[in-house]
């Protein structure tokens, strides 16, 4: 088994979630959520990022991360903030022993509804579907449940392969409740 | 004694330098250098300017931690990548229990030169007259100087007055050689 972390860095909300690969089966849900970054300074709000995550490998254990890659922000000011959530939360998972595999919106899009172009409602509705879920996840954590499934897409194969033997930790599956939506 | 960190993020070479306050007396220098990152993916160079920040942490024991703040950045790609870089850095020093200052660049230079507009070279004169160097520091150590500087002139009254009652750890002045020039 194969636990895979997705991660939708914001600079207000950034969205994740968890889906587990038993050998080539379909993806299976595990969790998915929000971290709300509302603390008042900028330190705070990346520490309180750095923590939320350190706290969501300490409980579900990924073997491997995925995050969107940035090419095209609106403009300077929203790619510094982003950029900021986004090394903290890049660093945050390196410093627990993890490699973080990078995936563009257009190839997170392509593998979970197809097309390259689709808008974050088709992400949302496909999300729920390719993973059974009995209600739609908020968005932010289906863009971070859809770049898991894309990492799942993109590397299932090697993963599922080598995951019985890679895996030193044991399995730590639990029946998590569905967060965040 | 109050030590200052100034810190000039950068996603290939983070500047750092370290100023020290007796009293309401003159800054002194303590030390200065470059992190530079040099490993083979985003992530892991995120982890070596945390890894090193936290070194410079742990043997300088700054009181005080000051960051340039980023207003222009020249295009959206350059400021996804210094935003990492900032926010890799700020996380970790939020994490070592700090609070960061931030200061416009101009504010840096107003402060250093007494020219919102100065340029590298004047910053690096100034940061070596001031603060007395034999030689000149590298341009980006010059540019955490000179931060440090900026915020031991902005709020050295008051740190002078409280560093002596808010310190709590010993002295830990050491003759340390002046990296990185």
């Amino acid at each position: 088994m194969t636990k895979i972390l997705g991660i939708d860095p914001g600079s207000r909300i950034t969205g994740w979630g968890v889906v587990e690969l038993v050998q080539a089966r379909k993806p299976c849900y595990v969790a998915s959520g929000c971290i709300r970054l509302e603390a008042d300074t900028l330190g705070q709000k990346l520490a309180q990022l750095y923590a939320g995550l350190t706290d969501l490998i300490a409980v579900h254990q990924p073997d491997e991360v995925a995050i969107e890659q940035v090419f095209m922000a609106r403009n300077a000011d929203s790619a510094l903030k982003l950029g900021q959530a986004r090394g903290a939360a890049m660093v945050c998972v390196v410093n627990h022993g993890l490699a973080v595999a990078e995936y563009a919106a257009t190839e997170v899009k392509q593998a979970v509804v197809g097309k390259g172009s689709a808008d974050k409602t088709q992400v949302q509705h496909m999300v729920t579907a390719l993973l059974s879920l009995s209600g739609r996840p908020q968005a932010d954590a289906a863009d971070a449940l859809a770049i898991a499934l894309c990492h799942a897409h993109t590397h299932g194969g090697l993963v599922a392969m080598s995951g019985q033997l890679a895996r030193k930790r044991g399995s730590r599956w639990r029946d998590f409740k569905p967060e965040g939506y």
